[in-house]
């Protein structure tokens, strides 16, 4: 049975895993006969919002694992911990989270960097030569540490769309569903809620991702 | 267009909405063509657990329908807000949440009550003649207001079995996606959680019932 890691980024899109995303890419690991095991890093969030409100909590802080946990059932690991070699490919959903506490693009932009922790498994795992999918804002980090990767970020046109490029990496549009598929590098991107999307897209998108990355290590 | 009122109790199992099943349910939702709101509770939640230690958080204190729009992504009303007019029918996904916010079953068992906010949307769910689906633990509020009404808490002779009999209601066991139909109460329930499931038997389970639900609207 083949064992797939997955990085979640806290629990809630404004400033963690997108719940909808991170869900849908389970059940569609569970719906292929293959295992996950969760991971995220054990620090506490960038930022806390009050996801009614949309603004930060004050004086509040959360830990992107502990939260994250919440989604995971309790079945999480420190993201130390994670070694490619123990898995078959990687997966992160989207989410703001994947944006302030995986690395910084929220607040940097272009000047963005992945924090060491989640950098260190994205690169173990391109080394191994395994896949690694994507969905929504997470392909940034790829985009960022894998020169001249092809992802997706949904529309074209749109500032990452620009600042991806800026990194040597290129982009392709892509709708509801798709699925860009970097066969050369091993990576797989969906859009998700980067278009204005229903749980239904998302959850078509994170099935055919999940397909082509079985497909892909099956060799089809 | 069906329009499906959806009550969450929190975000994350062991003190709010599991979010499997919540996910679950409103994805299926989506994919039958139907369109949802979700609701919450604009109050304290009962406890806030550390999902990852598996115990109460200190000086925590998490709102209801705050943490419930991480699940949401921000479109939540407070419960107050529901109309039973409004809605073809009403859902509950479980977690802890259902039994420590919406209704004191995880602390009193057999003399829980439902939350006055609660019991109102139900029973007048109940007085119009629209269905009602819930999953995993929170067809025990079903069971408490819905005299000799027939649920399903999975598999039979444990405690919960026992105690909704006791107040006059009836068990049927179930297995992993199965849909327990009370098509004279007009009410749909599933286990879950309360079966060791893994997240393909819950979104099982979500669908059949929304399937359940929608096909008692056409009147199949």
């Amino acid at each position: 049975m083949k064992k797939f890691a997955v990085i979640l980024a806290g629990c809630g899109h404004k400033d963690g895993a997108e719940i909808n995303e991170a869900v849908s890419l389970l059940l569609a690991i569970d719906q292929h006969q293959c295992e996950y095991q969760c991971f995220a890093p054990n620090r506490p969030q960038a930022e806390v919002i009050d996801h009614v409100a949309g603004v930060p909590e004050k004086n509040a802080e959360r830990n992107i694992m502990t939260e994250a946990a919440r989604i995971a059932r309790g079945n999480i690991l420190p993201i130390e911990q994670f070694k490619a070699e123990d898995y078959d490919a990687l997966f992160f959903p989207g989410g703001f989270g994947a944006a302030k506490n995986l690395c910084d693009y929220a607040f940097k932009g272009a000047a963005m960097e992945v924090k060491p922790d989640v950098a260190r498994a994205i690169l173990e795992m391109h080394a191994a030569k395994k896949p690694i999918g994507a969905m929504c804002i997470a392909p940034v980090m790829l985009a960022r540490l894998i020169p001249g990767v092809c992802v997706t970020l949904g529309a074209e046109g749109t500032p990452v769309t620009d600042e991806v490029r800026s990194w040597g990496a290129n982009h392709v549009q892509t709708d509801h569903g798709d699925v860009c598929a970097d066969n050369e590098n091993l990576v797989f991107t969906t859009p998700a809620f980067m278009l204005d999307a229903t749980l239904k897209d998302v959850y078509d998108g994170a099935f055919n991702m999940v397909e082509a990355v079985v497909d892909c290590l099956d060799g089809k």
